[in-house]
């Protein structure tokens, strides 16, 4: 039943996550409401270095505008059971400056869910790290 | 560049969002530790209508046996840009009726990440929901 590992894991340097991070357009925000976990899944691009993903005006947006959180894109092959895991930790905070807009804008970035999601958020990074099960 | 937009959302009943769980594998724990968000890929499976995941001893046992949690699974398409989420919210706690026990170990789940992982934690549900983008 616990058989030997026949898996093994290893940390990625921050250049590996941020390439990897790249490869996807789904991943999953996460922060806190009065105490409780909150996830979401959101579209996202990769903007110098930064993750972005679009939001509607309120909700989303005001729960995280300048607070922590964490983003998780991960990729697993079933047939192999190998993958990755990048996982993001900092602060939330509005895409605002007329010259960045446009370029994020530029970007083709949809929103996983549909509606009215004129807001950009960037998540501006404390740290990045991932793992891979290889 | 913000055209009209071409998706709809569907909220997912629970009969569906269970369904929906037991098509995949990987899923992500969500938690608080000290007031910041953390996300964990994890294998899963379903057990009785639960999401069940196997940890070690320490580190996430202790962060979240009895603690509220979230947990998200979800599919994506890119080629159609379409895809589901099903969310679960609830309290995490470790099982350990040996008549369970061994259901849970016989169903073959494998942690995402190699190492001891022989505790098995289940996911005991307040609300379970989803939402499709077609």
């Amino acid at each position: 039943m616990q058989g030997p590992a026949v898996h093994e894991i290893t940390e990625l340097t921050v250049d590996q996550c941020l390439r990897l991070l790249g490869t996807q357009v789904l991943g999953r925000l996460v922060y806190v409401v009065d105490g409780t976990p909150e996830i979401r899944p959101v579209n996202y691009t990769m903007h110098q270095g930064s993750v972005v993903f679009r939001t509607g005006y309120g909700g989303i947006l005001e729960q995280v505008h300048r607070r922590p959180v964490t983003f998780e894109a991960d990729h697993a092959d079933r047939a192999t059971r190998t993958g990755w895991s990048v996982i993001v930790r900092g602060t939330a905070e509005e895409v605002w400056r007329t010259t960045e807009l446009e370029i994020v804008r530029d970007s083709g970035l949809r929103p996983w869910a549909p509606g009215p999601r004129d807001h950009y958020v960037r998540i501006v990074s404390r740290s990045i790290s991932g793992r891979r099960v290889v």
